[in-house]
């Protein structure tokens, strides 16, 4: 994407003066250092995954100064935060914390306000404060990321003894993730489930424990979740009513063996049947992770080269064109392929793996996929490393699909069963046709439920993509929801949306949340209009999209 | 215990003046129909467990007239349960909702604030809503116990499809049970962990659902929870922030076998040891559900016999006589029990049982019991049960250890660590012993932690054992924090005792449940005190105890 050169001056939050803003970010500067506080005057410089930016969102669906922070400061303790904090309440600025900011698809590092000033916890605390053998858990503050937190367990020794979960690329951090509600691939793949106990920096700057945490000289905090009274650690997640500083994390003990597997369906048609295969064997822990069933769209995909290599036209890429491609691949041609892992022994494998495979083989034309067919390189082996917790990035390369790659995602939560999988499938493909876009569904079976997860993969330098992009992803939001459908997460972009409906009883849900909100954050300085959820200051002013 | 003869008048809540109250009463009266507005101005009977009174504590520690009901509603439906809330807020009389009121051990149906209105929930709003077979969930209403969820399960034919979990008695309410956070003991013992989606009355008489319930027309509201923003069941978990009246609780598939076993171990110093090898067997879900590990006292009390008929000195049975007393039973003489079950099918079982038999056996002494040497009628059988999901209330047979019986627990949390299971062992034997207490401690190895289960069994008809008892309590309960020990859960009277000493920095955590609690409830009519949150009306007034 052609380089914005632009120079320009920090963005400033609504509500205050250019010149008092500045003066407060030096009173900031004087408590934190100087070094700590950065103005965001400097020109917008997307970087890739591993070195990205922390002033806006790098895969933006908008114009790029819209979701665009007006400085970013850098505490370097629970004291500075909670200065950040009081120091936000003094002035009436927006803050919005991150812990690695690599959110990519849901907005990256960016805050929904426009100005806000980022808190990037993840640069300055990123230790891993315990690790503990006999519980299987971990304590670890924001800017530790999976790789980190797996390199410590090697570095240890402690890597085959037990294992993290992982979401499908690595460099995000296990509290950033979890407090969104991020899923990895494992058992323990519900990452808000395995989590115990939280440090959270309040809105008006008080500092709790929760859980266990609450009792002085406890040793319990990573291993008793509920602790005793109210168990508040959900409404820190998906919101805006704290700051997490530390976390627990339960890790999984090496299950004593493992071994992927991968099955390939020939038609479209075969979903609704596989799901139907599926559900029971999921719930019964026969299938043990997360299962992924993924179009042939993004086997092409997800090998790295760009749709041009396929297809120049107009519009999504034929389905004879991809299937074609799929025919060259060592996978072969298919439309779904299933991955998934069984763990244990050899024997208790075994018993597993073969129940999966008559049921599967159920479907005509299913085919079970050789490992040992397939090469280093394929996707295959990025699964396998991601379903034993070994961090990975392989999943990045459909990102190069389009020039000047960038994608943002639609995932809503269905039962498991054929024809919501069917109606959800239909739905897609209808309004990416509408639009023009290749379509690129993977259903993600968590235990009783699947959500879809569709990403849209688009060129971030041009305007008309991204309109048509943002347009399907509304279209889809409404459709879905009409017939009962809601996202489990979402992008900036989308969470007013997303939050409006979820609107049984009018609105009753979003109401209580406002009055938690007004209650816990009275100056609504924290990360204002995350997940819908306004303070009163901002409500009926226009600030939703 | 001799009968309460004495004819009262009700109490009156505090605040109120008795002909205001009276005219309350029927003003409510007159919305959910006389018949459903009892006044508590009868004699206070005890009855038994399965007809227990609503009106107060049948197991009180305290005298009968402490925790004591002024009148007892049963709204019908949730219009009802929002007028009868609404006629609260109008009139600041506090009420205090129950699902059954077999909370026994706990404080039974009685509420916190004396001459609080009951909400008795179960009465009439006891449906079960759905059962769905394909998910393995259903929804239910308060009203419905462990017992009547799983004989619907038997007159629909899916007993032995899908199966519930049950605590050790299952006359109490799936919902009670679940927001105090209760546990059972199958694989799906936690039943926090396994409840999914929520509707509740808010202190102010709002209505709203939780998770994927707040998007109207959803099919996914019991099975996934979460839904979208702040996940915030957890507070209406050991609170008093609102009133739980659906509540969906997702059910166990049929492993597909199951066996139950038993071990013996000769030697109170076992148990450290014991402890050491349950801990990493349990986090790798080789021992499959909560392990218990019982003392030998706890298998004489539950043959159901009184103490008298083994001793009538002063002071506690002495443990001679304790094993005297074992090696005349089916189990023979030991002094720790272990109970668990495996499940699946039979080449599955055997070798998570190898596993566990090499290890337990380590332990000098340890015994396999054979089962098909117990009677039908041995505590064993009664486990068996209860570990497949079948209600029982054979447990309740310890109760009948004192005359005129009744329990009291202290259950705190601990590491799954020899030393500590010895302390806590050490400290509950020399507390009991100062008051001159039968001891009977149970561990329940939960996943990554385990609670002590001491129940103090206690004459309620003897003022002076209640007050030893009680003495003992208050001083476990306080030299357990000074080691890092907390309650999961407490009775009415240690509430507050209990909440202080989640204490850390200055009592934060509790400051923020009363910010939560003054924002929910700003008249404090709801379940005042409970779990130790008092509402602003009441904050230093010298209610706490
Ligand atoms: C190719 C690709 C594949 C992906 N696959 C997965 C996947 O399998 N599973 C998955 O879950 N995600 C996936 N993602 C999304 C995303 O990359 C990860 O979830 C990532 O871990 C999130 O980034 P982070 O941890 O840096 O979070 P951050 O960006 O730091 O945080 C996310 C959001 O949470 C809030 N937040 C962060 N820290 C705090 C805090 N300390 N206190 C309060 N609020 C806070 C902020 O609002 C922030 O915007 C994928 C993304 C891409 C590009
Ligand atoms: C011998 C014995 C063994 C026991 N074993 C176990 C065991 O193994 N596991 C276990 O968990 N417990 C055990 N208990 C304790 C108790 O019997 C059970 O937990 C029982 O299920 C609780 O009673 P209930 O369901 O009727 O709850 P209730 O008494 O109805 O409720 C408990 C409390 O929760 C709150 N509450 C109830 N309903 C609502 C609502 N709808 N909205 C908001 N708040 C509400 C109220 O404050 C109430 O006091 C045992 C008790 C005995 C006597």
């Amino acid at each position: 994407k052609p380089q914005n050169e632009r120079q320009r001056l920090p963005v400033v939050p609504q509500g205050i003066e250019r010149d008092d803003f500045v003066k407060a970010l030096g009173e900031l500067g004087e408590q934190l250092g100087a070094e700590h506080v950065e103005v965001n005057d400097k020109p917008l410089r997307d970087g890739w995954y591993m070195e990205h930016p922390n002033t806006h969102d790098m895969m933006t669906i908008l114009d790029e100064e819209e979701f665009v922070a007006s400085a970013i400061v850098y505490p370097g303790s629970t004291e500075e935060v909670q200065q950040v904090v009081n120091w936000a309440n003094k002035h009436r600025i927006p803050v919005f914390p991150i812990s690695m900011g690599r959110n990519l698809g849901y907005g990256g590092a960016a805050p929904r306000v426009r100005g806000s000033v980022t808190v990037d916890l993840g640069r300055r605390m990123n230790k891993i404060l315990d690790i503990n053998a006999e519980d299987y858990t971990c304590l670890v503050e924001p800017g530790v990321t999976f790789y980190a937190l797996y390199e410590a367990l090697k570095e240890r020794g402690l890597d085959e003894h037990m294992w993290i979960d992982t979401p499908d690329i690595g460099g995000g951090s296990v509290i950033g993730n979890t407090v969104d509600r991020g899923v990895g691939y494992t058992p323990y793949g519900d990452h808000w489930a395995c989590h115990s106990g939280l440090e959270v920096v309040l809105p008006t700057g008080e500092l709790i424990r929760t859980g266990m945490g609450a009792l002085p000289g406890n040793n319990t905090w990573q291993t008793f979740p509920y602790g005793f009274g109210p168990y508040s650690d959900g409404i820190f997640s998906q919101s805006n009513f704290g700051i997490v500083i530390k976390m627990g994390m339960t890790l999984m003990p090496n299950p004593g063996g493992h071994e992927s597997f991968m099955y390939t369906f020939p038609n479209e048609e075969d979903l609704a049947p596989l799901m139907e295969i599926i559900r029971p064997l999921r719930i019964s822990n026969i299938l043990e992770n997360a299962a992924q069933v993924r179009h042939v769209t993004q086997h092409i995909a997800v090998r790295g080269l760009p749709r041009s290599t396929f297809y120049s036209g107009p519009g999504p890429v034929p389905a004879s064109t991809i299937h074609a491609a799929a025919a060259q691949t060592p996978v072969g041609d298919h439309t779904w392929a299933y991955y998934g892992m069984a763990y244990g022994p050899p024997h208790i494998r075994s018993h597993k793996l073969t129940l999966i495979d008559s049921e599967f083989k159920r479907i005509p034309g299913a085919k079970r996929i050789d490992p040992s067919t397939l090469p280093a390189d394929e996707y295959f082996w990025s699964r396998d490393r991601i379903a034993r917790g070994v961090p990975d990035i392989h999943e990045l390369r459909w990102v190069n699909w389009a020039s000047n790659g960038a994608h943002i995602a639609f995932s809503p939560v269905s039962p498991i069963r054929g024809r919501d999988a069917s109606k959800l499938f239909a739905l897609g493909r209808r309004l990416h046709d509408r639009y023009g876009l290749d379509f690129f569904p993977a259903f993600i079976v968590g235990l009783r439920e699947m959500h879809l997860i569709v990403e849209i993969v688009f060129d971030r330098a041009d305007p008309e993509r991204k309109a048509a992009a943002l347009s399907c992803l509304r279209d889809l939001v409404e459709e879905a929801a009409r017939e009962g459908y809601g996202e489990y997460r979402t992008h900036l972009v989308l969470m007013d949306q997303v939050a409006g409906t979820y609107a049984w009883n009018d609105g009753a849900l979003m109401k209580f949340n406002q009055r938690l909100k007004d209650a816990l954050d009275p100056n609504g300085i924290l990360a204002p209009g995350r997940c819908g959820i306004w303070p009163k200051r901002y409500r009926g002013r226009g600030w939703e999209m």
